[in-house]
């Protein structure tokens, strides 16, 4: 039997701030801080150990992870990070305040753009201070300019199946820090949840969320470890 | 051309206590992640940015590298943590205040077990408060109950030709975070240093030490990144 950890990483100060972030690099608040020492302290008290661990390219999963594995003992676990862990691209909508963004383009078009499955927001312009196509972070990789959910599952699974699923065959405790739409990719393919629902779907910031496979690699019932 | 740095990791609470640590896992002091930090800022503000990090299993070292990336903005970069390239195993002598050790066996004594190339210290005995053979990070290695600086070079030259050659031929700029004894050996085999000079040479803490190399894998001058 192997043990799969998410944990969505805490507050960046975007979040605070309440703007689309998508793939622009945004630090932890405090409080995000708070929430990751949180997240390794309860799988330490609960006696989950990770083995091995992935995350995104930004800086708010990477130092969540860090953070987890120090509270829990575990920072010379082996880490992965890999881009399609990260957050979906939110595209022109980047940097933006959302209030800002309702008042702007109505309340209805800025729901479709959050909570639609496959309808992306408008695209980043060329040139945009938050275009990162040139960052070298993401060299040899083709940056998107704007991402749907349902993008983001595309570029999600393909990595969980080619690099997580054999860790967890392999019977490791694998802990995954990223973000609100890369773990809801994973928990639409895990819990087999609809296109319609996995939107509305809010995954908790800290909280880390537990699956359990089995030897035919069957997940069990999704659970939020702070519940057992 | 290729770029090696390496950092020996900030003050920790046993370097401030004047305790043999070798492989103890004891954490940095303030002063040690303020070294940390600042030995990432000089690699800002020198323009020399890693792209591929090495680290050891322990928590002083793997602190110190992400505080440094993190202060050049590189916390993203692949990483890679392995026992090879711990400190050196100190034996019996592990906790032990070096004052009272040298009180007890004489100062002669001691400067031979911190001095030697080759006489370890009095190994560890079995059921040691400090024995670390059990512990889940070193599972599957045959930990080592002492070490000279010789048998730590025997370790940390292999892992240096396997695994960061490979990475230096392909054109990286590669970061290794370590310790005093595992950067020794680095810096013994690059700059040519004998036996007996070895032992008597201080790798400062949180000063990055700079080699580049040419095209047929040929190391320069060492150099501190802070002179330059």
């Amino acid at each position: 039997m192997s043990t799969l950890i998410l944990i969505r990483h805490g507050q960046s100060q975007w979040n605070l701030e309440n703007r689309f972030t998508g793939w622009w690099d945004v630090d932890l608040t405090d409080k995000g801080v708070a929430e990751a020492i949180g997240a390794g302290e309860l799988l330490a008290e609960k006696g989950v150990f990770p083995t091995v661990a992935f995350t995104s390219l930004q800086t708010r999963a990477i130092k969540t992870l860090h953070l987890a594995l120090e509270a829990c003992g575990r920072l010379w676990i082996p880490e992965t990070k890999d881009w399609r862990l990260n957050e979906r691209h939110y595209g022109g909508l980047t940097g933006l305040d959302k209030q800002e963004t309702r008042d702007r383009h109505g309340d209805e078009q800025v729901h479709v753009w959050r909570r639609s499955f496959d309808v992306p927001p408008p695209e980043m312009e060329a040139g945009s201070e938050y275009d990162l196509s040139a960052d070298p972070r993401y060299a040899g990789i083709d940056v998107p300019r704007t991402e749907s959910l349902k993008l983001t599952i595309e570029r999600v699974l393909p990595y969980w199946e080619s690099a997580i699923v054999p860790q967890l065959a392999a019977g490791e405790t694998v802990v995954v820090a990223a973000h609100g739409n890369s773990l809801r990719a994973l928990v639409k393919h895990l819990s087999g949840i609809s296109d319609a629902d996995i939107t509305g779907l809010e995954i908790p910031t800290g909280q880390p969320i537990v699956y359990e496979f089995d030897a035919s690699m069957t997940p069990g019932e999704r659970r939020y470890l702070k519940d057992t």
